[in-house]
């Protein structure tokens, strides 16, 4: 445990299943932690868990040293700062900002300079690793800021991630190597729902199809890690597919924006809406496999 | 090194890359292999390394108890034991012929139809691994067929495999799950390269970009087996991108024969066809990062 973090003030806001974890290990580092989230059951998890909490973001950051965002895009970001009882005016002047939000760069380097402009210090800084390395402190942290950021925020840095890139001085850095890693990602779950539907479809024994694959030059990360959802018959959403019609509907808006083709990123954002379209929105994003079953008259496992 | 393998009379029909080291391997286990290729100084390579070669496929397979056939796709295998001077008639009646090129599994069905009609037996067995595994005795092969035919082939896929996967009794389910593996595989490579080559066009440290990727969740074995060719702007071809040209077209026919939607492997092949188009067909498949480089203005790497 750091020494003479003990007094540290740091405020979580967003304490869902990435932030709660988040804003634990910070706790178990020793620091001050203050937690918000506006659902109010998200809130009185992290109060039972022994939490402190607020009312409000700006009451949660008041005087903090370090602010740690944990919420979903750039619109949510940007309220949390510059909002009704945002945190920006409430944190420490010589605080900074830790913003965990997957976004466009362009997106996080107009908040950064939005934030710097009131003297405060921004770190962009987007996470990998998902729930059980949150709760951890093993995630993966993409960041990119000034020295004198990455300084101030090396504590909480520490206590959260296993592992953390500075991949820069520019905020925006950060967020666009999450894309590129978003959009492998995505691509990489919509080829293995696409490949072990098509298996399903001739009937081949999918248990041996993730084995060889997995042993194979066709493996992804996310093969691995999702096709056990199908095999089971378990969409019960660890990531839901909402987050990649997200990310990569953000992809998109970049590449097009800067007139580069992204076809099979395209084809694969296609595929998650159609998911999302018939009603899985909010399930597993492993779902993709379900809706090429459907439409490609294969059979999947079911639940036990 | 198996006992009793001495005499036991192997061909092997195609010495390119793959062949050439499955031969070798053959060898060393201390079985009595031909060789023939249709080129010359393939056939010359084979024999210059001590190895007793052929001049028609019917020759080297005279007797042979068992044939292993590395061609590129069914065409090349039917000409190859119902050709002029093919195998089938040639070989022992009680041998097996091994079939280790990919091909739609209703086309290893048919092959193995038609040779099973002759009293001989057929091994629908593809491949994967590359020449270095090729070389060592190492590949891994999908293999189907019956008891028997198993049986028969086991002095030869021990001498050539590290691990060979027994997927049934049918020719044409190898044949399948080599096709679900070149589905992801071929996806893979192109999402490896639309997002290398956009990382590019946002001027990210390329290198830092492949230390990030390798170690998250955007991961895949051809990222992080192809991606080192971008980086260093070696593009000499290890595997060709007229490889997957074939590769995801056996797919699309396939699916398309099926009724089975595959659009992320469509746009895949489509990015193939263009690296082809424009006139990489016979470089190494990480080649599509230079076409989306081309087409989208973005800077790779130049060879050093």
């Amino acid at each position: 445990m750091p020494q003479g973090n003990a007094a540290l003030p740091v405020a979580v806001i967003g304490l869902g299943s990435m932030g709660f974890g988040m804003a634990t290990s910070l706790r178990q580092a020793g620091l001050a932690v203050t937690g918000f989230d506006v659902t109010a059951a998200s809130l009185a998890r992290f109060e039972q868990a022994g939490g402190k909490v607020a009312k409000t973001p700006a009451a949660a950051a008041q005087g903090a040293e370090i602010v740690v965002s944990v919420v979903v895009n750039a619109t949510q970001t940007e309220e949390i700062l510059f909002g009704t009882d945002g945190v920006a005016p409430a944190m420490s002047p010589t605080g900074v900002f830790i913003s965990a939000a997957t976004m466009a760069p362009e997106q996080a380097k107009a908040l950064a300079a939005r934030l710097q402009a009131m003297g405060r210090l921004y770190l962009d800084a987007p996470i990998s690793g998902g729930t059980a390395r949150a709760a951890q402190g093993q995630l993966t942290i993409l960041a990119a800021g000034t020295p004198t950021a990455f300084a101030k925020a090396r504590p909480a840095l520490a206590a959260m991630a296993a592992k953390v890139y500075e991949l820069g001085d520019e905020p925006g850095t950060g967020a666009a190597f999450k894309m590129i890693n978003q959009l492998l990602a995505g691509v990489h779950i919509a080829a293995a729902s696409e490949a072990m539907a098509f298996a399903a479809r001739q009937k081949l024994d999918l248990h041996k199809v993730y084995e060889v694959i997995t042993a194979s030059a066709g493996n992804s990360w996310m093969f691995e890690n999702r096709m056990p959802h199908v095999l089971a018959g378990d969409y019960t959403p660890h990531s839901a597919v909402e987050i990649f019609v997200k990310d990569l509907g953000i992809i998109q808006d970049m590449a097009r924006s800067a007139r580069f083709p992204v076809p099979v990123a395209a084809s694969a954002l296609q595929m998650f809406l159609a998911t999302a379209a018939i009603g899985f929105a909010r399930d597993d994003d492993a779902s993709v496999a379900r809706l090429y079953a459907q439409i490609g008259g294969a059979t999947l496992p079911q639940p036990k």
